[in-house]
């Protein structure tokens, strides 16, 4: 492995009465005014606002508002966030989403305490230099934007997606109770399993050796996704397969399986090309390419992909190469997706090929893209074309 | 799974040169007046302490020292360190060790800032009110020590070793080079390899549903043991696998593997009582316990020792009942202890039948002990004579 430094201070709190019994203490030691951040309005309709909101009142404390934050958060949302907290003096933000509202909140705790111009920190231009607060209360499996201190932000003027982070941007709590993600449509369930199946995906695939317990935590992780999203899926108010999705998504991007391991990202660094421009579902984007990306890459290193297909998807190796067994588990992860749903062309989201080069250019306007194998805009082109 | 808060803040930095790079800036942060703690002086044998010294003169930072630690650390070596820590002002612990010396420190840090008998803490009679920041360098893997907050002391008046904690004794860092273990003998490399694997079974064994991923986890943990810990004992210099050793001991007691299970913890409490009286190694113990408590308890759960046996140990199911797989798995757990020349018996370490019943007794004056199975004195008596 490589080395590494692990620090992930978050305090995670999962399980159903979590929220009724600590939120208040946990808010009340950052403060009494809170910007509250969530999206669209689902948590008004399925009771969780009321209960949030009621806690708050109950402990004295006050709270303005931030609503309406898109599935693929935007620069412009981000700005309203941070001239209210300057503003106002806000001392803790409370995100209530998924992780398109949680890597909202992070942008605006980030720019509250910089001088300048946030988007200069996903554009590499500057770094961090403090963040505002910040607790989460989680309502989709997907991202594990609550307990990482990364997230995304899309800027439409430019159309430009840009993952950022720094060492300020860990919540400083994260709720995590399954019951509110009962209401998460099931085309959100699908696209949340996506994501985080890829997420393991982008820490399995690298070229850094000696990593067998890495290796063994992700597969763990791979096999309870494969178990249990399509339970989720059909059955959205089981509580057990809500649960067990929600702590794979924590597990999947909170840094514990991944330790000493740079994983690949090139399947996300081509997703934000097309949602960039395109603003489909991060989690569609990425079922829809990572097949055609393992296509690609497979003969870097067959024996990872092989080791895939037997241990998670008991691939029988029995009298076949290891070339073999490695692309019956590619035809195997293409099977799990579509089982589940998910989309496999970019076709479904009636994506042709005219954007293409555009999307290839930008996806390596830092540099080439992955590390299990390194990819260039070329490389870029004909994975996207063969995902047409 | 179970409601849970996981909350670790240790910093941990792995690999070569760590400790160069960044030891000093982790030190100044808490001061500048530093109590190192150490061993039988092994440290000062394989380099250790010429380096960590060094590192410390350079950068005027101050150091006291407590050395001779014992493998079974002591109340009265706790209480010299805590004397030590109140008298000079010390502002921080570097504990430069294996479990021993760590689980001493954080004692000793818990002691400094508590109003009284520090082995109240212990005896469950009062709870930590805070403690010294505390800092380690590791030298042995086994217990996880180095990246969780609760530590085992003994009292040799009263022939008590009792397991204590707190919020506040968790290492604000931990340095772990894998070639500080290069030297660890034959002996120690094998029961820190049985302790770790004794932690992933307490963990395993425990009747709270729906665990899967947590299951899955532990049996990545158990199998990279398996895998790995022959080679640890054979080669002590082979990198690698001394590496891999080093991480499965931080992952299998730091709670990332076991969030939302309360383990059994029986084989623990037992051999606590064992080398209470007759000061063994824990691993020793805990090699000698594990087979005979699986072998007294596998009809409470006979599918989760059949999971273990054919995920872990690949034994075939076919044509056998899931008992008889159950069973299989627990001859292969005794020939993995075996094979790495753990003991296997009390007799081993020379001990009779004359205090069973004492330790029995002992073992159960909190309570009955162990979640998989309640564990009651006569229940604990069968064990240990099972074991002689």
């Amino acid at each position: 492995m490589n080395s590494f430094r692990f620090y992930n201070p978050t305090a995670l709190y999962y399980g159903k009465g979590q929220i009724e019994k600590h939120l208040a203490s946990e808010v009340k030691r950052y403060g009494t005014k809170v910007l509250l951040v969530y999206g669209g309005g689902s948590i008004k309709r399925n009771g969780l606002y009321d209960k949030v909101t009621g806690i708050l009142k109950e402990a004295g404390v006050q709270w303005l508002e931030l609503s309406g934050v898109e599935p693929n958060p935007r620069l412009t949302t981000v700005r309203r966030g941070i001239e209210t907290c300057r503003s106002e003096g806000v001392d803790l933000i409370l995100a209530v989403g998924g992780g398109s509202v949680i890597d909202c909140s992070k942008a605006i705790a980030m720019g509250t305490k910089f001088e300048g111009d946030v988007w200069d920190i996903y554009q590499r231009k500057a770094k961090a230099t403090g963040a505002l607060p910040l607790g989460t209360i989680l309502t989709l499996a997907a991202t594990g934007s609550e307990m990482n201190s990364g997230g995304v932000i899309s800027n439409w003027d430019t159309k430009e997606k840009l993952g950022g982070g720094s060492p300020y941007t860990f919540p400083q709590f994260s709720f995590c109770d399954a019951e509110n993600t009962f209401t998460v449509p099931k085309d959100q369930t699908i696209y949340g399993s996506c994501d985080m199946l890829a997420h393991c995906f982008e820490h399995y695939f690298h070229p850094t050796e000696h990593t067998s317990l890495q290796q063994r935590l992700i597969e763990g992780v791979i096999s309870t996704i494969v178990e249990t999203a399509p339970i989720a899926v059909e059955s959205p108010t089981d509580y057990t397969a809500r649960e067990t999705m929600m702590y794979c998504s924590t597990m999947a991007l909170n840094g514990m399986i991944n330790m000493g391991v740079q994983g690949d990202w090139a399947c996300h660094a081509m997703e934000h090309e097309i949602s960039a421009i395109y603003d489909i579902p991060h989690g569609g984007g990425l079922a829809i390419l990572f097949p055609h990306w393992m296509d690609y890459v497979v003969d870097e290193n067959p024996a990872r992909f092989a080791q895939l297909a037997e241990r998670v998807f008991h691939v029988d190796p029995s009298g076949k190469s290891q070339r073999e067994v490695a692309l019956e588990g590619i035809q195997k992860v293409r099977e799990f997706l579509v089982s589940i749903g998910a989309p496999t062309r970019l076709a479904d989201y009636g994506i042709g090929a005219d954007q293409l080069g555009r999307m290839a250019e930008q996806a390596v306007r830092f540099g080439p893209i992955g590390n299990f194998k390194k990819l260039g805009s070329q490389d870029v082109l004909r994975i996207l074309e063969s995902s047409l």
